[in-house]
């Protein structure tokens, strides 16, 4: 059986999803036993534990030089070494390699793609260990975000691709009647043409959920890849890197299809980006990087996920306690460390009715701050929602956070049961006033929670509207209990260009982007140019070119 | 019977036939009065006669000043003055039609797009002469290329987005099992959002041919258009513009849907395009602007066809007599003002084999040049093929030829038998050596051919793909007996990603471009970056933006 046939019950259904859009989630969430099998998680840790201080070899990624300097946020060095090859010689053997993969028919790339994925979820504990001690999130999310949630992203971006080269014809007759005379004839042959080498280069918070949409969407589409992970966040890489060139190596396949840079050179970086083969740039990460890759290399197709700053509007509403509830913990999870949390919360300065009584601004951010307080309140369980923190630049604004406004709620520090040196912070809540724009209209990265005090709820439509036109958003959010309210804060998103949830109050919060079902980013306004996956995320991967002849 | 339901039928096979592309022109070619009506031509010739001297009027179009100076390339003025709107009066009064048009569901779009096809098709014969005496083409092909064709092309174009747009649901519900606990449940809105502002320039050749893709994609997108018409071939625009107008106010929408700016101040254009609310541009034309375009307006997506160097190979091949007259029609055919015409032919200078006999690069010019001469005996047929030099720019390349090399075929003018100051000149072929990079490695738009003495079939190999790699091509040709050396060159043109035609002898020429059949350029050298079309070419024009809201 071809690792098509093997998994072509996985590629319909996906096919079929990308249209509906519900919910469908084919790799198992669960960090369980019963289905990655028994002690696989034990095993991971083990295996985790070993390969720290060690070199991460690779087959057939040589060099004399092996770098990294990771530390995981849990409060220990990594001292994990990959092999460090120079940019001429990756993007050489990636060309080399892409020679030989074009000439693979669709089906059967799409087969090595898949088993990849499903070899990928098979090492879903490992990418848990892998992922949670460099990105500092917590185990369950490092499980699932680094995982299955990941793989889902991968398989969506796959079908997106395949569903675009399927239609696609091989070949065609053109047949063209010419009255009495004989008809003009000539077959065609098209033929799909990757568009050449494509840089992916990761972020230190979701490395693999954020790339493995480029990274099936640029594979199925004949390129090769060259990974450049984040300094602090190559392991999640590496690993997701070795299984992709064991399962093409497995298959007879060059498996310089896809390969990693590791370089402390930010010249060598720039430089590798601006090279005339690299025609396509992913990024996710700071905006000053995102807007830099957007300018200088014109060569390349560039889609960039960067800063935004996430909004929600409170508004009339009547159960504020379900509210503070889902809000409390869209703002703790992983410290606010998703590019999808929440940074602001409009507020007007008069306060809201709830259930016809009057609430003011402090009730409200009372409950918000109770209910982050009640969430967090348990050492043993709070660590399990907010992680660590990645870096120390969002531990020096969490310090910082009081000179922004009135502190409501300070950060706390917590202690890990099992990680002594773990740097966990709870959020810290600050009350700001609508005038002090430039206060609220940045990204403060981390556990920082602004509580903005509007003058009214026209004014939070306003200055809401304001703050994702100027510096753009990968969500938005809204309570209120006033569908003309309502209508009226849509209009805005869709003007805007930001996703919008409303009402949330049940088990899905702001933060939730889940393949199969939600964009991720519109990729139209200044947070990211691309959203996660449609058409436009992956027709610039790939060109076709005809070959036309006389039959 | 809505708009939708009467063209539904077109819609569907259009949908079918952009997964064949075989042979499908929806829209009939022959300038047949059994098709378009008895006395249609007489009508539209005398009614094209009238309007010389006098204002175009397109209703809600007004303005004060009235411009225009278009010259036909058959020898007189037009004398039509167009209402001249400033940019900024324009921007405003599209983004007020725009948030009225979005609000329209596709179908409905799609029915008014299909019926503004349809309503063009019907003045065809009046675009024939509008296409004729702007842009010089003879009277059939100014028919058939400004009328069906280009027609053909806004119909596959408008396939395409609205095939992309139905893919993506207008609501979902996610539906979350959770074990023994109750789903996880959520609604989702998907509302598909326009870009922006869609700006449309347009080229002194193919005005409508090139741009109806842009017109119909953008359209269905929810955008509005701005039309922006070469200063020369204005009236072709200025006729597409009022008809889709008077489509839209006819079915009860507001017409500045699309307008068109007439300016003859180039700061206007440049302002118009760097405006914060245009978001699309399509330019054809020369390398220059559309270069500048591409680096200067980075707030839109920009879409180009500049100049490209076209280049056929002779390689050994038996039928030489076919290859002569299909080369021909291929060089003589408005007199190489098509972007798609072939400039270079590529000849090793010891010759080729025929039917095992050795042909000397002397013969092997003479098949082509005396082929050109037959062609073109005949005056009277000769105009109907070449029809007229668009500008004085081609008139002065022509005149140079002769310093390129070595004159092999001297241009002739010819004299219309109706247009006594028509501009009508027979193709230069002149001889180069491969080594004069500098005299082959540029466009010369219009009836200059270069015939090129390479020193070896792999020489021709060499410098060609080396011209497509610095210059681009729109189209490539090769003729060779030899399938090995074919394979070569296929694989070149995969490599180098332009189009190929091989071995053409019968009634199909390397020029011919045809929705829902071939793919015009690659989009993928340095001669275009979009094709007509494919999903790349819509799948930026627009966003989708999520509601989300517990159910």
């Amino acid at each position: 059986m071809s690792l098509f046939e093997k998994h072509n019950k996985t590629l319909k259904r996906a096919l079929e999803e990308i249209s509906n859009r519900g919910f469908w989630s084919p790799y198992f969430e669960m960090p369980s036993s019963k289905v990655y099998g028994e002690g696989a998680k034990e095993k991971a840790t083990e295996s985790f534990q070993s390969q720290c201080g060690k070199h991460f070899e690779i087959d057939g990624l040589k060099s004399n030089t092996y770098l990294g300097s990771e530390v995981s946020p849990y409060g220990f060095d990594l001292n994990i070494k990959y092999p460090a090859i120079d940019a001429d010689t990756l993007i050489k053997d990636a060309l080399c390699a892409m020679q030989e993969w074009k000439k693979i028919p669709l089906d059967t790339r799409a087969g090595i793609c898949l088993e990849i994925l499903d070899r990928l979820n098979q090492h879903s504990f490992e990418m848990a260990n892998a992922v949670m001690h460099t990105t500092g999130q917590p185990y369950v999310m490092s499980f699932q975000a680094g995982g299955p949630h990941a793989q889902d992203r991968g398989l969506e971006a796959l079908a997106y691709t395949y569903r675009q080269l399927k239609n696609i014809p091989t070949t065609s007759r053109f047949e063209k009647p010419m009255g009495k005379n004989p008809p003009i004839v000539t077959n065609r042959k098209f033929v799909v043409v990757p568009k050449g080498i494509s840089v992916i280069i990761t972020c230190s918070t979701f490395p693999t959920w954020n790339s493995y949409s480029a990274l099936f969407s640029s594979l199925l589409a004949c390129n090769s890849v060259i990974y450049k992970p984040h300094s602090n966040v190559i392991l999640p890489i590496a690993l997701s890197v070795k299984i992709a060139r064991d399962v093409l190596a497995e298959n007879g396949i060059n498996p310089n299809v896809i390969s990693m840079i590791i370089s402390e050179d930010r010249a060598e970086t720039q430089k590798l980006v601006k090279d005339e083969h690299v025609k396509l740039i992913d990024f996710t990460g700071s905006t000053g990087f995102g807007d830099w890759l957007e300018k200088n290399a014109p060569q390349a197709n560039v889609y960039t996920e960067k800063a935004g700053v996430n909004c929600v509007i409170v508004d009339h509403f009547n159960d504020l306690k379900a509210m503070g509830r889902n809000l409390s913990l869209a703002l703790s999870l992983y410290s606010s460390q998703m590019c999808t949390a929440p940074q602001n919360i409009f507020i007007p300065k008069d306060g809201i009715i709830s259930n016809g009584e009057k609430i003011s601004f402090d009730d409200v951010a009372a409950i918000i701050t109770g209910s982050i307080e009640k969430l967090l309140s348990v050492d043993e369980r709070a660590v399990e929602i907010l992680g660590a923190i990645q870096n120390d630049g969002i531990c020096q604004r969490v310090k910082e956070a009081d000179t922004l406004g009135t502190m409501l709620l300070p950060s706390r520090d917590i202690k890990h049961p099992l990680f002594d040196n773990a740097t966990i912070k709870t959020p810290a809540v600050v009350k700001v006033s609508a005038k002090d724009k430039e206060r609220y209209q940045s990204e403060h990265f981390g556990p920082v929670i602004l509580l903005i005090e509007t003058d009214s709820r026209e004014d939070s439509l306003n200055v809401w509207q304001d703050t994702i036109k100027h510096h753009g958003a990968i969500t938005a959010g809204v309570y209120s209990s006033d569908e003309d309210f309502i209508e009226k804060v849509e209009a805005i998103a869709i003007d805007e260009k930001v996703n919008l949830s409303v009402n949330l109050i049940g088990g899905v919060i702001i933060n939730h982007s889940m393949a199969f079902t939600d964009f991720h980013a519109t990729g139209d306004n200044k947070a990211a140019n691309c959203a996660l996956t449609n058409e436009n995320f992956v027709s610039g991967r790939y060109s076709v070119v005809t070959i036309k002849r006389d039959a």
